[in-house]
Formats: structure tokens, sequence, C-alpha cells
């Protein structure tokens, strides 16, 4: 926002007043969605050919992926987002997205974890904007406070600006045992980020006891995955630790917006380290002193299971309903349906029931045991039942 | 069993001893099977259009109905047998039952309850047969001990030739309050009967305590509904207690074998009393002193709901399955599960618990709810669900 207008002066209309959402913009920021993993935990509906962000798992009309984009775009404009995916995908991202650039999508031949993606974008990014400091965010990621999201962002763009490289810390509300943690340090003094700290150590995903020391000692946060960085700060740490995936990347930056991109894609990206970008970049470069942290408290959730999507849905007689509730006869039960298939669903008498119905497959479990379901998605593939994956 | 063959006498060759199930057959022995009710708590699988009686619930590849046939026919031959069904179900009747006879169908224009069904087979019988002595044996049960049923026919038609009406008494193997009870009194002495009993009285189904008490006690079977008598006796009987369903049904049967039926039917059908025969003959019958019991042990049960269901399927990975378990994967599940659908039914870590999968229509429950099926079925016709009932 510029200084208030003076009293008696003629406040010019500007774009921003006009379209308040503009003043979000940060200047030189740049978007990187990584739009990849299946989601095995969301099995049935989730699956190879749906992954989970292109699902419409809160009941928005908007899939994971189009409310990723919904909430970045006021931060950069439409040219200023960059999804990666796999080739399988790209399509469906685009048919989502009409507003993408052409240029903005890439598409990964196979998948290499998410240092590979994450710094392929950022290489390409660099190139085309060499002073670009760049945000990497999940597609399948929920986040409902938008406000604060935007806030964080900003915060953590201007401590990128000056070089760290700087993660969002969300607030923890339970002990979870799911996610990794951040342990934050001495606060930081950087104009435009008045809640930013050093990160002393990223720390595994604990288990029960540990997780509820943490809470009680406090100073940790939950580790996100959302990464802002200058795209110069970002691959130099690359280089550092990874120097044969950071030379592999640059090469196919150099050719990306050439027509020998596909020849060096086919080269290069099959011998690609596949490697997190937490073991990548983030732990090596806290434990150098160079990862800054904004805490936040964004109303987030990485939709892991059906136990942490059910908390997300509204209630219907009882049960946490994803779809048409005209599909539904409940009596005595409690837990979370997803009538996909539109067939009738009765549950009676049952607390705590995960029923999902697609066309093909019908899972029935509890919210306790949702980490486990993965072991069935496993046990499809073991038993060659491809087409259920 | 005639006597031993002295030594060294020719023993003719009969054809009792070339077909050894010929030597079941009873003489004069009718037997009425009324194959009505929709069996609403085996809902979704049993529907209006596809009444219980009409499944294979045991996965033996023959439908109640048709294993109720071939318990039967041992005892009557194919032309001993009357089917009693609703004018809806006659084809499927028929389309079961290849070997029924024509004459031995008999479609019900309404459902009129137990007594005006076996009542007005009864009195077509008596017409074609004067000295008939009649059986009537449920659709949609299960009977494991088929030559203990066989026998216990057997002496009770051979009290019935006497007059009295006689039921078969299942010997209780648990506190049951699903089925009434029948109270034995004084041992008969009939000759080819050497278990009959008096029965002292007819009670109705019992809380758990009294179901307790009277296992405790001795002396009570369950009553599974299945009557022997002499076809005047049981018309008689029906005379006393309602006079005008008697005479509506002897007009009905005059006119059966003639032209007149479809007019007859017409005209005095809807007007009939609509009561259950445990009301309109037993029950009465009991009091008057003129009922005796055979008891049996058969293996028997109604298959009245899921629970029920259940102890009779085989058992696989944990679960009982009606139905192909390829189209299963369990994984710390107890309960049981009927692939119906062909779709796949993933179930992880429940105990107890139903799973129906039908094409339009899913059922997730609990054994120990499996009464309160119906309810859902209430509520879905409430609802104006007809396509689901």
């Amino acid at each position: 926002m510029g200084p208030a207008p003076k009293a008696g002066t003629v406040t010019p209309v500007t774009e921003a007043s006009v379209h308040p959402s503009k003043s979000l913009r940060i200047p030189g920021f740049h978007a990187i969605v990584p739009a990849g993993g299946a989601g095995t935990r969301l099995w049935p509906l989730s699956r190879q050919t749906r992954p989970k962000f292109l699902l419409d798992l809160t009941g928005s009309g908007r899939s994971l992926l189009q409310q990723t984009w919904d909430r970045l775009v006021p931060l950069t404009g439409p040219e200023g987002i960059t999804v990666v995916t796999g080739q399988a995908h790209a399509a469906a991202v685009a048919g989502q997205l009409p507003e993408l650039d052409r240029a903005g999508l890439l598409a990964e031949p196979s998948p290499r974890d998410s240092a590979a993606a994450i710094c392929l974008a950022a290489a390409v990014i660099g190139r085309r904007h060499p002073e670009a400091v760049v945000g990497s965010f999940a597609a399948d990621h929920v986040i409902r406070d938008a406000a604060a999201f935007h806030a964080a962002v900003a915060e953590a763009a201007a401590v990128a600006a000056e070089g760290d490289i700087v993660t969002l810390g969300i607030q923890p509300d339970h002990p979870a045992t799911s996610f990794g943690y951040i342990r934050m340090g001495e606060r930081l003094h950087v104009a435009g980020a008045p809640s930013a700290h050093r990160v002393e150590r990223f720390v595994e995903k604990p288990d029960a006891d540990t997780a509820g020391k943490y809470l009680a000692e406090g100073g940790y946060r939950w580790n996100a995955g959302m990464f802002v960085a200058r795209t110069d700060v970002l691959l130099a740490e690359l280089e550092r630790s990874r120097p044969s995936l950071h030379a592999g990347l640059a090469e196919l930056a150099a050719a990306w917006d050439t027509a020998e991109r596909d020849a060096v894609l086919h080269a290069v990206w099959p011998g690609l380290d596949k490697v997190a970008i937490d073991y990548a970049i983030a732990e090596p470069a806290a434990d150098a002193g160079r990862v800054a942290v904004v805490p936040a408290a964004l109303d987030w959730d990485d939709v892991g299971d059906w136990a942490s999507l059910a908390a997300l849905l509204p209630s219907t007689t009882g049960m946490r309903v994803l779809g048409d509730d005209q599909h539904l006869l409940i009596r005595d039960a409690e837990g979370v349906a997803v009538p996909e298939s539109g067939r009738l669903i009765a549950v009676l008498g049952l607390e705590d029931v995960v029923v999902v119905d697609t066309p093909d497959a019908l899972l029935v479990t509890t919210r306790r045991r949702a980490q486990d379901v993965k072991s069935l998605v496993d046990a499809l593939r073991t038993l060659n039942r491809d087409e259920l994956l």
C-alpha cells in the first residue's frame, strides 16, 4: 500500500484500487507448483490416472490444484505460476488451469522426486527472469486461511530477497506424527518480515511422545514443504549438495526454451538423482545456517489420508460426506462417506467408519487405520490388479 | 425297513433297493411350500423383485426354494409338491422348478398372509386327494440335516394320519429371541412316531432372560412354522377359528380346477382375512390339545438376517463370504461380505462388519445390528426410493 492520500488531494484511480487483490502482487515473485504423487492413502478415490491434486476433495467445486492456483495467482498473476507435472497428467493440468501459460507447464518424462522437479522449474524460471524469487507450493494441500498465507509468503519473499532459503512453519495444533518439524532459532531482523526466525534444524516425523514434547517445549513448527528462495540461491545450494543433479538441471534449463528441449530431456532426465528437496537442499542449508522460517497459522492440511480429509468435510447426519448426500442413508453411524459411484450407501450402527464407494472399487475401513490404506494399494499391485491402482 | 432277509432266502429286487431314495416316499403325503415374503432384513441383496426364496444364499448353486424342493421331493415325488406364491413371482418359481407340475403352482393375486396361502393349498389338494396328509414348509429356510428332516416328517405324517396337527420342534442350541417356542407336554404313543409329544402351548418370541430360562428348564423347542396335518383336520380347525376365511377358501378350492377360477379369485380373494397360520390354527388347536410335536435336530435356520446368514457361510481370510472371494481384499477384518456387484471390496481394520455390495445399493453395518436392517428398508419406502426396495 502507498501512503494514505492527503486531505483535499484527488486520489488517482489506480489499478490496485479498482482491483484490490492486485495489491497482493509480490514483484519478481514466481510460484512453482509440483503436481505429482498419486496419494495412495486416498485410494480408491485417488488413482494413478486420477491423482489427488486433480480431485475436488473438499466439495468446493475446485480441485486441490485449482485451489492452489486460486491462492497463488493474487501473488504472482497467471504468468507467474509454473506447474511441474508428469507427462501423463499435463493435459489434465492444462484443462483444469485454462489461464496457465503454455510456457508455465513443465512436463516430466518420469518421476524423479521433488528436488529435480522443483529445481528444474527454478532453473528455467531463473533463465527467463534472472532476479526471480521463487516459492514452491504443493498442488495437493489445503490452506483455508488464504489471507494468512498471502501475508506469510510476502514475509518469506522479503527474507528470501536477502539471500536466505525460507520455509513457512505451520503452527501445530496437535502432536502430529505424520509431519516433519522445524526447530526455530533466533529472531531475524529483516524489513517486511517481522516474524521471521532462523531455522535451527529440521527434524524427521517424530513418534507421539516426541511430538508431545515438541508441543510442550514450544519453538517447533510443522514442515509443510513450502520453500521460498532466489533461484540463484536455491541452485547454488543444490550445486553444493548434489553437483551432478545441478549440472543436469542446468543443461536442461539451457535447452528448455530451444528446439533442443526434447533431445536433452531424453538424454539427461533418466540419469538425474531421485531425491527429496528436504534432503538435497533444506537440511544441509539449515545445518549451514542459511534457512529462515516464517511461522504461520494457515489452517493448513496435507490431506494425507481419509482421517485427515474427514476433518475438512461437512457433517451430514453424523457422517462427514464428500459428494451428494442424497446417496446416503445413515443410522447411528459416524465417520466419512464418499458416494462417488452414485449408488445408495446405507450405513447402520458403526462408529468411526470410512466408506469410499467408486464405480470399480469399494473401501470400508476406519479413520484409525487410515494410514494403512497404502498397504491395500501395495497388495493390489502385488496381485497385478493394475486396473485398480 | 422290512425284516432282515432270512439266511438262504432270495431277496427280490425291489424299486426301493435299486433307488434307495424312493424308500423315503410317504404314501399320501403332499408338501405345501408357501413362497412369499421379501426378506427385508436381507436387503439390499433381497428385494421385492428378487425375494429371499429365489436367492442362492448359501453359495450352493441352488436357491433356497430349490433347496426346499430338493429336500421335499424324495418324500412326495414332483407331483406331490404345491408352491403358493405371488403372481409377480410365479414365472420365476416355475423357471427355478422345471419339474413342478403346472397344477402344483398356485398364484395369489395379493399377499393375504400364511393362513390363506397354506389353507388354499390344503383345500385344493384335499379336493384332488381327499385322503391327503399335507405338510407346510417355508421356501426360504435352510435345513442342513436332510436325513433328520426326512425322518421327522415321516414321524409327523404318522401322527397326523391319526387326526392331530403336528409341528416339528427344533432343538434349540442357543437362547434365541427371534423365534417363537413350543412347550412340550406328555409323550404320545403313536406307531411310527416314537419321539412325538403333545404340545402344551406355543409361546411368543421371548426376551433374552426368558429364552435362557426356557433352555435351562428344558422341554422347549423352537417353532419353525412347519405343520403337518390331514387336509380335513386342518380345514376343520380353520372353520372353527376363522369361519369366513374357511368359507372363502372352500369356495375358491371348488372353483380352482374349473373355468371359474379367475372369476372366483377376483371376487373372493381381496376379502379374505389376513392372518398368520400360527394365530388362525396352531395356537387355538394347541389350546384345545389337538397339536403334537416331533422334536428334531435339523441344523435348521430361518436365515432371518445377515447375522443368521453369516453363520452358514464359509470363511475366507477372516470374513464370511457369499460370492466370489476374488472380489475381496481383506486385512484385519471379520464379518460378512457379499460381493454381488463384481467390484473390488477392500475391508481394513473392522471387527464385526457386514458389507453387502449390489449394483445399485451398498449396505455397511454389523451383525449386532442385523435386525435393524428392516428399518433402513422402511426408511427407503418413506423416502419413495421404490426402485431400491
